[in-house]
């Protein structure tokens, strides 16, 4: 392997070090097609011009593929499965390290450069995938529990499936955005008084818009209806990941969610990060989540004990004030199920995945209120004013607030692999006139 | 308008008369490539070779959108809008009537009439719609009431939220199938014995397997994230209707449902018919729906009082041994919610619908046993037997047990306004090994 010390100047402490080279999809003010690139240090490397323009010379493998390169999603690309994403991941690190063996291909053509990298500054970056269906986890067992004794009290914090199944539901997949996109507050139907005994909603803007600090992972491969994918067989079908906020609306889903779930109270957006880091960049990263402590059926056994990321997560809050507050700081290992769990579980049943399909984690949360990765859990379902810097208080969020989430992997400066920002400002409910 | 009376051969009693005049996607073993076709007795019309003939000459409103019938899909076609459909259904009835103003487009000119009309036996029927997101709903109060009465008894049967909204949750798209798609038994964890202190899964296919008889609506409109549509302008986002089988496995249910609702008792297989009756052939048979005792709030208020559908459905059971006993008919006008109010509460909080997102109305069931559409109802959860032709019991679906809906509006054998039909049968769980 080729170094990871770079000829292109790629500042020390960027998410985009050589050692990653996450895949997204970008569009410039000069060129509007969204298409294929990957994040190398502050700049993009267009795929589909550096294609174009014999790029890949000296990769025979993806030759007959790179019409993937020009297309509007990442859905094309992925589907060509693991061993592809790898070999060209390689390449592009190949390409890239200063004793590259492939001089003339990039580091000697300044040309070519100037072509094919373009600051990031000056890029749209698109949602990556077209998502076919989304599900969303409850994998974050600290999460689950904080819940729990929010809604049930601590006896009986965890439903008995908890241990046993990876819980989770269907999303909705058109309202998922990639970072950057505003996010409007939902009206909908919540219940001032709980407690009375006749029980008639308030048609209201949501009072309690809440956050969640999820990691998502897309599905590369995919299984005929009725077969399922082992978990042994997962990981092959997970092209990679990204980080997430599920917004929800606590009041709308209080109202709703019962016998079926959440529905209104989740599917106005969800927001996740541009830059998918590919599975093989996490590979190093991986760590132990949380421990099970019930034995799981068979189709769930990993043979691996580290079966989930150390990533580091946080999360700010910048109000409309200009207040930032790191409102919580959060190890993505705090997960009981892994990613290959939550797909053999979903396919146990024979349902298909397909290339583009989006898991979400659950929201993840530490042991501790600094550690928590919702509103609701800090601020104990708005009994508690959770303290900003600048002297301000929130229990949700307020209209004007922007919500920033980071990740990244390792320590060293010069080899991080982060996942960039994924980030959403709040703006005001709409006023609805019915007459 | 033109008379109803054909030209044309169409069987009396045949759903699809002159009144009807619904779309699908067709391929033939001549032709396979997947396109638009609509179907007229015992023929299907296939628009793309239609259109390449001339067929819409005398139509100019269609003639700049005519590459949407060589689609595989009618997501196209939807999304050219309501006032589309209507013109295209119209000037199709009145190339079919006996006294149609354009005689030399199809009547008088047989080399036509051969190239385009292809009898049904000989076609293969896709699936209509690109479906991007798939929602279930729970607008038939009885199923609800009846399911509410087993798993929580009378007193409750019914949450405090239900008469006011449309429940709802975000179903799996990708598993729903054309009619006549087998479907494997799902395998999954259930509880042997909910009662047992300690709560231990079994891995097991599953031994409460079911259907759920429902309509199911194509959404034909769009909105911009964060904007709802407001209820009286759903009607113009709804495409047409389809029947739908949302098979369901009771006891993966019963296990997993707690807290966040229904995900792999429901993400194995939904079966849908595949000829979508246009929301403009089923206006005359606008019908009231359930009564709501409840005021609703106004985003949900209707201005017309007819807002459901006057379908007869009918659910027939073949058993492996040819069997066959007709186990439920029931009217849909069997729903307290309507499709225009579904949509308006799907999209209330700015969620983001578009052309082939699928609605389901949830189980239709009438007040008595023979009128209930699912085997959990008519077997009180499997605490009584259901007999069947033949001498056969069923507490639910077996092995080689198949399940045909039909669908029909009107009396008059001339002029039926019908779904043809929704077949699934049932095939044995795969034998997993997990070593």
């Amino acid at each position: 392997m080729a170094s990871l010390r770079s000829w292109f100047s790629i500042p020390r402490g960027s998410h985009f070090s050589l050692a990653n080279i996450p895949f997204g999809i970008i569009s410039t003010a000069s060129s509007t097609s969204p298409r294929v690139a990957v994040a190398i240090g502050d700049h993009a490397l267009d795929l589909e011009a550096f294609a174009a323009n014999n790029g890949f010379s000296a990769l025979s493998t993806i030759q007959p593929h790179q019409a993937v390169f020009s297309q509007p999603s990442l859905n094309d690309f992925a589907a060509l499965g693991r061993p592809i994403h790898s070999c060209v991941r390689k390449y592009i690190q190949r390409i890239f390290a200063v004793d590259t063996p492939y001089p003339n291909v990039l580091k000697n053509n300044s040309a070519l450069q100037n072509l094919v990298l373009v600051p990031l500054k000056d890029i749209k970056a698109h949602l990556p995938f077209r998502i076919g269906d989304y599900t969303d986890f409850f994998a974050g067992r600290n999460h689950a529990y904080n819940c729990g004794v929010i809604f049930r009290g601590p006896t009986n914090a965890l439903q008995p499936n908890y241990n046993h199944l990876p819980v989770g539901y269907h999303g909705r997949a058109s309202s998922v955005v990639p970072s950057g996109t505003p996010i409007r507050r939902p009206n909908g139907q919540i219940l001032l008084d709980p407690t009375a005994e006749t029980k008639v909603p308030t048609f209201s803007p949501c009072r309690k818009l809440d956050i969640e600090l999820e990691l998502g992972a897309f599905v590369c491969g995919s299984n005929p209806q009725g077969e399922p994918i082992p978990v042994s067989k997962a990981e092959e079908n997970l092209f990679g990941v990204v980080l997430m906020n599920d917004w929800s609306a606590r009041d709308i889903q209080a109202w709703e969610y019962l016998p079926l779930g959440p529905f209104n109270a989740k599917n106005f957006g969800t927001t996740i990060s541009t830059w998918v880091v590919l599975a093989d960049a996490l590979e190093p990263f991986k760590t132990k989540g949380l421990v099970n402590e019930s034995e799981v059926l068979p189709y769930l056994k990993e043979k691996d004990e580290k079966t989930v990321y150390d990533i580091n997560l946080e999360v700010d809050v910048k109000t409309s004030s200009g207040n930032i507050t790191t409102m919580s700081k959060v190890n993505a290992r705090n997960l009981m199920w892994s990613f290959p769990q939550m797909l053999a579980h979903h396919t146990i049943t024979g349902c298909p995945l397909n290339p583009g399909d989006l898991l979400g984690s659950g929201t993840i949360s530490g042991e501790t209120s600094a550690e928590y990765g919702s509103f609701l859990e800090q601020s104990h379902n708005g009994k508690e004013s959770i303290s900003l810097n600048g002297g301000e208080q929130r229990k949700f969020l307020e209209d004007g607030d922007e919500i920033t989430i980071r990740g990244v992997c390792g320590a060293n400066e010069e080899a991080l692999v982060g996942f960039g920002e994924c980030v959403g400002r709040i703006e005001p409910a709409l006023t609805l006139n019915f007459d």
